[in-house]
Formats: structure tokens, C-alpha cells, sequence
């Protein structure tokens, strides 16, 4: 494999200097792109394309084609390992993700295992080696799954729930079988994002998106636990120097409306964490600067106004964030995947206003 | 006006030492009682029974015969001041509030004016005062009305909104226009909670149901500030005794999702701050205990589980804020509406549990 030509976002993460802030971003391969929808038009589905490992790659790299993005990220869905239990993933017309079979009762919970990587899964691990090779070393390649908790949602309501009624009603009236669901997730998903290491990811990714509809002390329980399993089962390398080492991958961890329980996430033992535009970014360093990287935060909408306002509130999110200092690391990122809406314009000024403003900062 | 048999929520409010903690529950008077179907039937509609006094009174009355609420709150709905404005409220058969003209442009802005309380609200003073009597003294009677921020996200976007795009355009492009529909929904929302009060409302409540849709820094000036002037408008009383003064309105502030901000909503003013499921009751009395009395925030889903996981729960809730001490106020409710597939028996286990459990507290 070719030496890295730009490591900047690596070194982000590892809380080392940088010359400027990295900025890659969620969903950065996508539908606010004619190109993909071109691509996805050809592929025949969303799910078609996500399981053909070419087309995969293609998409993942069309947006490094137009900004210079600091990574590159899977083009996949976190529904994959679902999907590969058996639960019948299909995409319903104007209604987002569904399944055929959710997991509702003592019966489909005992059925659950957990899919080979190297079988069910195969056309992820494919993925990912199409893309590193074609990346060539330009930057480092994300691989992603969703948390055991997310997976869990998706999985016992069938599809995506406004008040998570189903599996609520189950944390509350049967916690046993709602652990028994996050055991299986979370061995799936160490295992499948050790195969993606495997395969060539250079990072790895945790998307707890629906992590903020828990109360607490349900999410400690339900989400946080369940992710440090999986954060303690993943083969990162130790990155020592000398032949035969594997590199060390950085984890990122990312739970949507996560803010109460910054601390307890940065405790996860990952490298970074990452955080949505509730969050300042000042604070979030105090509570956690020392343990982990931040990631994000811009409002994802900011990128429907103007170039002025693209500049000012992208300007805002690196100011907030504070001068760089040795041991603080802040990777650039939106708090939330980029809009289909989102003119692909507004991107270049996000990419070019965050490496430049932030190269100023560190020479001031 | 009768002397009030019950004000152990007041006096919650005013962070004086009460018996055990009072309990209402946001939407109390809804869906999930069969009575209120029944007489939402008769009325015709919602909106129908929102501006038929009468039918309003009998609907915010229903819930205090099944269980024993410390509060009753008015019938109405957050919508009623875009609606006096003229823009056209409906309700689409399955879909939630919307408006026939949202306002979206710099003319429909300029036209925007404060609705008079007196004329095109007046169904609503009417029923407070119908609610009051009828209430003859047993609990305190809440008025309300929705946060700027909230009443202008339905507004601008014309209904619910999954992203916010066309309100968070307006912020981040013309942040100029959106606060000058702000400060008319300002003086709007403080015009009509003073025509409440007028009315007989004892206490009132700013509904931010949209705030923690803001980012850090847009919250503060988008919703926080117009909240502050709303605050600072109301006629709430001296308390002073003596002929002729009127008793002291205790404000409530709830801003869902508003876990971040909590310091600065208990710097609006007010006299409690409500607090969604994510917020942990402890660290919340820690970071504005001595300012404002706590009102939540129990998981509304967990009413959906059996009698013992209500029980459970409900204690661990009242565990959370922990031991009743002077200057601490409590006021137990759900983090959220109540949701309409509620069992209503689970109800009365919650009301029973919380005066039951919190009694204990106090003697041990």
C-alpha cells in the first residue's frame, strides 16, 4: 500500500500538530451530488448500489473529485448488518429504510446471530478494498457501522419510529431481551468493522444516531455500553514502529444529541468523539479535551444560505473550538449528515473557508 | 374567587417546602382518554373544540376526575396567535398543523402585526375564565402559549418540519427578518399570556417545543432572547399582601432539548425551567437549583410498559432529583406530551406512585 500523501486528518485524531483543522464530511457521498444520482440512476436502487463494491467505490470517491476533502468515508448504510440477519431490508418509495421482518418478540430475538463478515458481508469488505486501492494514498478511508443501539431501533420498530414506541415499551417491560439484541449487535458489529479494518479502513466510525432519544441512565445501559463493548473487541493495531506492525486505527464515536454524556463517551476508550451543533465546541473541549478528539459541528443547514454565511458560520465553529494547542484535536465535520438540498457550491466555500481560516488561526 | 384547596404545585414553584412533589402532565387532557374523543367528536374537530369555550372547559376538566392532578392546564393549542395573525390554520387529515399562508418573504414579514387578545383571541380568555370557575379552587389553573422561536418555525416552514431548511435559510441568510417576525411574536405571546392571567390563569407556561433544534449560539439569540422579552413583559403580580394586590404568576420555561442551555433559561427569569428525558434531574438541580424551581421529565414511553416498570421508573425519576430540601422545588411530569397510546391505568399508577413515593421521601 502507497504512504499516505495527506495524513492531516490522522494526525487530528491522534491529538497531534496539524497545519490546519481536517474536514471530511457525514453522508459527504451523496444525493446533493448530480454525479451519484447519476451513478445511483444506473446501479437501479440505493440497496443495489450499496451492494455493488464498483459502483460503491465510484461514489465514494466523486466527492474528492470536487473538494479537497481531508478522507474519505465507505459508501454503505449501517442497516448492512441487519440486513444480513436476515431481517429483509428494502427501501419502501419516499419512506426511507424498512424491514420485512423486525425483531419483536422472545422468538425472533433467540433466532438472532451473528452474519460472517466474510459471507453475508462480503460485498462491504470488497468495498473497502476497491476504494483504498483507487484512493492511492491520497487520504484516509473511513469504515463505518451503526451503533448496537441504532441497529436496535431499526430492527424491533421495523423502520425509522418518531417516539421509538416499540422498542421503548421493550426496554422498559423486557430489558432482558432488549440485551440480548445488543449482545448479538454489538459482537455483529466488532465483527464487521474488524473485517473492514481487515480489509483496508484506516479509521473507524460508530454512528449512534438515535443515542439522544434515551433518557438517562437508559442510555448508559441501552447505547453506551453496548459501544464500549465493541470499542474494546476492535483489532486497532498498536502502531508501534517495525515491520509486521499493523497501524493503529483511531475510533470515532458519534452520538446524535449526545451532549449530556460527553464525558462518558469521550470514557469509551475512542479517539475521537463526535458531536452535533447543540454542543459549543469550547465547552465540549473543556468537559473532554484531554481524552479524545472533537468532531463536527456546523449546522448542516448552514449550507443552504449564502457564500457570506457559509464563510461567517463556518468561521464561528473554528473559533469556538479555540486556538489549536498540543493535545486538543479537532477534526471539521458537519453535526449531522449534508442535506440533499445542499448546493454543491456551498461545499467548496466550506472546504476552502475551514483549511484556510484555519491555518490563519495557527500562524496569529 | 374561591380560596385554593390545593396549591402544593405553587408552592413547588416557589421552592417552598410542600408535602409530597405535585404532578401534572403535559397534554393531560388528550387523546388517551376516551372522554376526550367523545367530546373532540361532538366538537367536530380539534381547532372546532380549541375555540368552543365551553367544550374546552369540559375537555382540561376530564383528567382531574380520573386521577388527582395537582394542576390543570387550559385546553388550547400553541398554534391559536400565528392563527389570530391570519394565516389560515388547518389541520390535514393525518398530518399535523399547517398554515394556507406561511410567511416567507420580506411582504409577508412587513405585514405580520400583534393580534388583539380581546378580539380575534377571545375564545381563549373565555375559556380560561370558564375553566377557572368551574375549577371552583381545587387545583391551580396553567395558561400558555408557544415560545417566538417555536410559533415561528411553524410559520415560516408552514407546518412541521423535519430539518427546519426554510426557517434556518432565513436565520443564516436574512437573520434580520426572522428577528422582526420574532419581536412581533414577542409582544404577541406576552400580550396573550397577560390577557390569560387577566382571565385567571395562575401560573403560565412558554412551550420552546423547537429550541433544541437551534445550534449553540443561534439558540441564544433566536429563541432565548425573545423568550426574555416575553418574560419580562408579563404582569405576574406582586404576591405583596394586602387588598388590591395581585398574587404572584409563577412563570414556567420549557425548552425540549434544552439540556445545553439550562444555566441560561434559568436566567430568563422565570421561576422553573422544564427539562426533557436526556437531562439527569441531579446535575440539573446542581447547575440551576438555587435559581429555579425543576419541572420533569420522566420518558413518556415509559407509560407504554407494565404497572411495575411504571412504578420503577417513576422512582428512580423522583431518586434522580434526590432529597426535598429548602429552596429545591420539584414538579414531576413527563419530558414530553403524553402520548396518545397511552393506557390511561398506567396513568393513575404514575399520579399514585409519585404521591405515594415522594410522601416517603420526606418522612425518611
Amino acid at each position: 500500500m502507497p504512504e499516505l500523501a495527506n495524513d492531516t486528518f490522522l494526525r487530528a485524531l491522534r491529538r497531534e500538530p496539524t497545519e490546519y483543522t481536517p474536514i471530511w464530511l457525514m453522508r459527504q457521498a451523496g444525493r446533493y451530488l448530480p454525479e451519484y444520482n447519476e451513478t445511483r440512476r444506473r446501479a437501479g436502487s440505493f440497496l443495489a448500489l450499496c451492494k455493488n463494491p464498483e459502483l460503491a467505490c465510484e461514489v465514494t470517491l466523486q466527492p474528492l473529485e470536487r473538494f479537497p476533502f481531508d478522507a474519505a468515508i465507505l459508501f454503505s448504510d449501517i442497516l448492512t448488518i441487519p440486513d444480513a440477519m436476515g431481517l429483509g431490508l428494502y427501501f419502501a418509495e419516499g419512506e426511507g429504510p424498512r424491514f420485512e421482518r423486525p425483531v419483536r418478540d422472545e422468538a425472533a430475538v433467540a433466532q438472532l446471530a451473528v452474519p460472517d463478515p466474510s459471507r453475508e458481508l462480503r460485498y462491504v469488505t470488497d468495498a473497502v478494498r476497491t476504494i483504498r486501492s483507487a484512493l492511492a494514498g491520497r487520504v484516509p478511508l473511513i469504515g463505518f457501522a451503526g451503533s448496537p443501539w441504532t441497529l436496535a431501533c431499526y430492527m424491533v420498530e421495523g423502520g425509522a419510529s418518531a417516539d421509538f414506541r416499540r422498542i421503548k415499551t421493550m426496554l422498559y417491560e423486557r430489558p432482558d431481551l432488549l440485551e440480548r439484541i445488543l449482545a448479538v449487535n454489538a459482537d455483529a458489529v466488532a465483527a464487521y468493522l474488524n473485517a473492514q479494518i481487515d480489509a483496508g479502513a484506516q479509521v473507524v466510525m460508530l454512528f449512534d444516531s438515535w443515542g439522544g432519544a434515551l433518557a438517562d441512565g437508559a442510555f448508559q445501559r441501552f447505547s453506551l455500553e453496548p459501544m464500549r463493548r465493541v470499542v474494546s473487541a476492535l483489532r486497532r493495531g498498536s502502531g508501534a514502529p517495525g515491520a509486521g506492525n499493523a497501524p493503529a486505527i483511531p475510533v470515532i464515536v458519534f452520538t446524535k444529541g449526545g451532549g449530556p454524556w460527553l464525558e462518558e463517551l469521550a470514557d469509551l476508550g475512542c479517539d475521537a468523539v463526535g458531536v452535533d451543533w447543540t454542543v459549543n465546541l469550547g465547552r465540549a473541549r473543556e468537559r473532554i479535551g484531554g481524552r479524545c478528539a472533537i468532531q463536527g459541528n456546523l449546522d448542516p443547514m448552514v449550507l443552504m444560505a449564502g457564500e457570506n454565511a457559509v464563510r461567517r458560520e463556518t468561521q464561528r465553529v473554528l473559533d469556538s473550538f479555540g486556538a489549536p494547542a498540543p493535545g486538543a484535536g479537532h477534526v471539521f465535520n458537519l453535526g449531522h449528515g449534508i442535506s440533499q438540498f445542499t448546493p454543491p457550491e456551498n461545499v467548496a466555500v466550506l472546504v476552502e473557508t475551514v483549511h484556510s481560516y484555519s491555518r490563519r488561526l495557527r500562524s496569529s
